[in-house]
């Protein structure tokens, strides 16, 4: 027979694919030569910098008397799994909202999430696991890894539509880069705590991405606006990114916390102001929108502010009680950033932030990092006692007092929103050179030009055959 | 440019919305204002109410000389995360098989069980962890709040489509409070054990639910028939949904057993009832159903029985032998119920049940109920040996026999539908009051009533363009 | 009221099913004959074969002295669950690409997973945990059940679409069988080491698969051309299976290695072994599509080969930079099987492979064999230290030296391949027999002939609707 069949002998030639009606070029020899290139340099890279660490490495381990049962990975891997899906499916499935963008949206997020981790390992290494000249990994490496994807992918968002793949590999191997100085300069150098990483990876990303897409500014993006909005199942595929970020926020948040009451604590805060924000989220929806009807933007996002806004203090003595305030602000902080500044940030300052981010990442990861300096402020031996040295070591050693930890967070901010602010500057003009294939104003927020699309699809198909029956009956 | 783009500044001015077409009204300032009061309130009740236990307090965990990773997190979380994935996900998308309504079926599920898993919290800690005038709570509190929703969720499944985001809210409080009462009845002042939730759970949520929904009966609801189906897309979203609950059943009935071999056994169990449950669902729905042919309904709920009838005896030395008869039984019945006794129950009790809860949590619910009862009265020590401190406390410290544990288990289940029942009753009224904003019979099962919906549809605007140039040529 | 309403009294009479046009008939009496029958087989044999072990034993386990935490439920069942997903969800979601048989993908995937995997507790208990004349069970052995139902859900993806439900089961049957023997001989008999199954599961259920789809070559299916291939919506549904495959292939892989270290590493190489595979995948699908397009089959089957590949070798000390190269071969191999094996396979060799598992399950396990009998081959005790003894007992207690196993895993890869194509050939012949209600060449790839699947889908009417308007005006 002719053409092969199914994933086995896929004959595309019978088939009109979108891309030809459109006129689109693929994206052409950059994106392959990117993805090989960049793999290979990092396989290298992995080979000569790149160790088991303790847990993990079958001499070391058994030097020791320890029980099988203590390795690391009893504690921390089924948190890793939970970040593991936000990150993959997560943020992947909540930016497949757009009509005629699901297949980069989940396809390129798992493109640039792939590869961030890998280069994440080794940047994060080289700031915090370097061990004569050797990189030493385990699970809360690969956890710390994966969180550093995250902030690429919050940036991702920002531009989401409107740059091509290789634009967003550029992106991530900068930004990865910046997010791990950063990072080094807030928990090692300043003694910062932010385990769920309100400052260093949803602030960061954030403002990051924010930048980037300033500086990439489409004067035209009208002629694709047909195309940057959703249809009724493309929601409901939101919705899975939506609810598996939302169900796994508490184990993001407690990943990386230390073992005991502070995992456990950490995930109670926050599974207790994500329930908060929701409510306040579906009621400042249906308070500001339309006719009082319910917006699928903000449950799909604002709901999930409360798990940025208890990022930094999740760890901390902040009782369920605060927990469910922070929660309260950020759902209706964010609602009413996506409503009224969002409209304001595009018209004004022209900032086209596609999936919004500046509601659900940025307000509400300056929130937390507040909340987190206030509550390390208020810190007390009273409150914490012996758990003191896992929440606020350097006040547990008496290296400084709270007051000073809360001043060396707010600190953190400033810092890490300077460095997003500047890197998002430099990398937004590197990406704005004209070598990475970018697709014109008219067709952004279109799959067609990087994937190929079937067109004939079985609707179509069908109701074309109903239709022509109906009319010649 | 004008109006923004995407999720940053979404322009609506453009889009003719579905509600416009249809001419509903949308839900007023009932919403906004129920859901923002609640929050507050709640919040109010937490500063006042509640506490971090033992293992969530950083003072109280460091008093002690036990290691860290004794935590009843690392023991706890996760099953409790996989119950959390069954409540937003599991049960959201299960209900997203309806045609034009999937986004109020994961969208006020969201809401609800955010709403219902704090109230759950007060509840059941009033009743259950109340020390010193204060609710102390940790993860296995997480895991009974969550448990708690669920049977609001499972309410929901009957009165899905016809009931307001405000009725439902309303529902749910006085559901949860009820069923706080009706679980310190059976597990607090019977002593009998349901860790599964077959009678606390199930039972009491599907009935609690039916005569809800036979209260609000509906007699001209077959105007609206016609969206009250599925579509081949939202019946694939709607497997998510079951898939979800099918594969973390076993850490459902497993999450809050006594540690060891009881979490173990009872996973296992659940595991084998399953399995059976589902051969024999798929064996009836071809044995019943039109041709032979298999029908979406019964693979998407009765192969989840066998995961509700086990939920008592599952804990119990039932052994994979009788878990797999009990999963048999139940997917026999389950199937039956949807083919036959549902529409009797509407044709001829009123009572319009849209998920069909009577047959996957109803039915299934009495038959795990009388399962446990049976298991219960037929305990020996020869078979449990030292485990039956475990299982059966009262039995083991002497306090009871085994034949009076398992009357006392029956007992549980007519005091459950006792309490669903009047409760149900009560509420019910309640709900029929005509003041939340109740969808008219023409308008129910249709999201665009409560939500945003656009209507310009890439397939319609593809299609369209399409056929005018099929016309033309 | 007449029709009865939703899932509870749903009313086909007035809805034209799809298969009424096409005419195709149900399954009649076969598959409910063969699910019930079977169901009660696997009960009875349950029944007299199969016992708790001694981790879910009440009795034998309160009689050893240990600590409720030492069960093996906490250290197994976080990946049981993982595994679990990706059975169920993985598989059956991935499936779902074709068009019109997304019923069919994850309904049939979830009947012959639920039957498999209690057929597979008896056949591999019978060979490996018979004690006594009874069958030893826990998450040890569920999770093996499990492992054994994937090999026989890749053997599906090759004869998808062209197979009825009772074909399934039957081929399941004497799959699992062949399974348990084959694994019996690899890990018993022969020593081997396979903790992720790159030869037991991968290259096994692979072969076994193409041999029966060349035993049931269809010379017209391209009469079912049309439907084989995906829709817009249905590649998004086949990325949630990619996605869970890909996320969760660490637990997978470390589900049954030892304790300690070795889960831990096993984890961890195969985590990079993946992030490497992905960007190998993406840089292939690039360079060989048309127009340096992606291709939505690449990146959902190719980018999971590195978890194929590293299935053996992922427990041993590869280190992340092994893993990293043989990740990438394994993308490699797997975009040009798809790109060019495939199409040869079927225009010469006959062999339709709807989901092309040659490239996914075939040559990635082939490779994965390989890498594993060198890195046995390579292995000392100057790297592995005490740490041998779980990785390599045998040559820990000096049975044999690292030589011997090398090529011991070697002889197993050719004893797999063996049993593979040997047993697929004569179960082909077997589900060749005329009895099983295979479908037509026609009607391959179409749901309507198993399922009730309705036709008055909204979109339908609603385009109808405005179709009509928009010609009538």
């Amino acid at each position: 027979m002719g053409g092969g069949g199914g994933r086995g002998g896929k004959d595309w030639g019978g088939v009109m694919t979108a891309s030809n009606r459109i006129g689109g070029r693929g994206p052409g020899w950059w994106l392959p030569a990117i993805c090989l290139v960049l793999q290979i340099i990092l396989i290298i890279l992995f080979g000569v910098l790149v160790q088991y660490n303790h847990d993990t490495d079958a001499k070391l381990w058994h030097k020791g008397n320890q029980s099988d049962y203590e390795n690391d990975f009893y504690y921390r891997y089924p948190s890793f799994q939970d970040v593991h899906v936000m990150i993959f499916v997560g943020f992947g499935f909540l930016m497949t909202f757009l009509q005629r963008y699901g297949f980069s949206s989940v396809g390129f997020n798992f493109l640039i999430a792939a590869f961030s981790l890998q280069w994440a390992t080794l940047m994060q290494g080289f700031f915090h696991g370097f061990h004569g000249g050797k990189i030493h990994i385990g699970v809360e490496s690969m956890i710390n890894a994966d969180f550093c994807t995250g902030a690429v992918l919050i940036s991702f968002g920002a531009v989401l539509g409107k740059t091509s793949p290789v634009q967003l590999l550029v992106m991530a191997m900068f930004e990865v880069t910046l997010f791990s100085i950063n990072e080094y300069i807030l928990l090692s150098l300043l003694g910062a705590r932010d385990a769920g990483g309100s400052m260093t990876i949803h602030t960061f990303g954030a403002y990051f991405g924010l930048v980037v897409t300033r500086v990439l500014y489409r004067p035209n993006l009208d002629k694709s606006q047909k195309r940057n909005s959703s249809v009724y199942h493309s929601d409901l595929f939101a919705m899975i990114g939506t609810l598996f970020l939302w169900m796994f926020w508490p184990s993001f948040n407690s990943a990386v916390t230390a073992h005991g009451d502070d995992q456990h604590r950490t995930a109670m805060n926050t599974y207790y102001s994500l329930a908060s924000c929701t409510l306040a989220t579906f009621g400042m929806s249906a308070l500001t929108a339309h006719d009082g009807k319910l917006d699928m933007v903000h449950i799909q996002n604002a709901a999930l502010a409360g798990g940025v806004a208890i990022g930094t203090a999740g760890e901390m003595m902040l009782t369920p009680f605060g927990s469910m305030i922070v929660g309260f602000l950020a759902g209706i902080i964010s609602v009413l950033g996506f409503k009224y500044l969002s409209p304001f940030l595009e018209s004004k300052l022209k900032i086209q932030d596609t999936c919004g981010v500046h509601n659900l990442h940025g307000m509400p990861g300056i929130l937390g990092a507040i909340v987190g300096a206030v509550t390390a402020a208020a810190a007390t031996t009273e409150i914490y006692g012996g758990g003191m040295k896992d929440v606020f070591p350097d006040v547990a050693s008496q290296a400084r007092d709270s007051f000073k930890q809360g001043g060396l967070q707010a600190i953190s901010l400033v810092v890490t929103l300077g460095m997003a602010l500047g890197g998002g500057l430099i990398v937004g003009f590197i990406l704005k050179l004209p070598i990475y294939g970018s697709p014109s104003d008219t067709i952004c927020y279109e799959d067609s030009i990087y994937w190929e699309v079937e067109t004939h699809d079985d609707q179509l198909t069908t109701v074309r055959a109903e239709e022509v029956e109906k009319l010649n009956s």
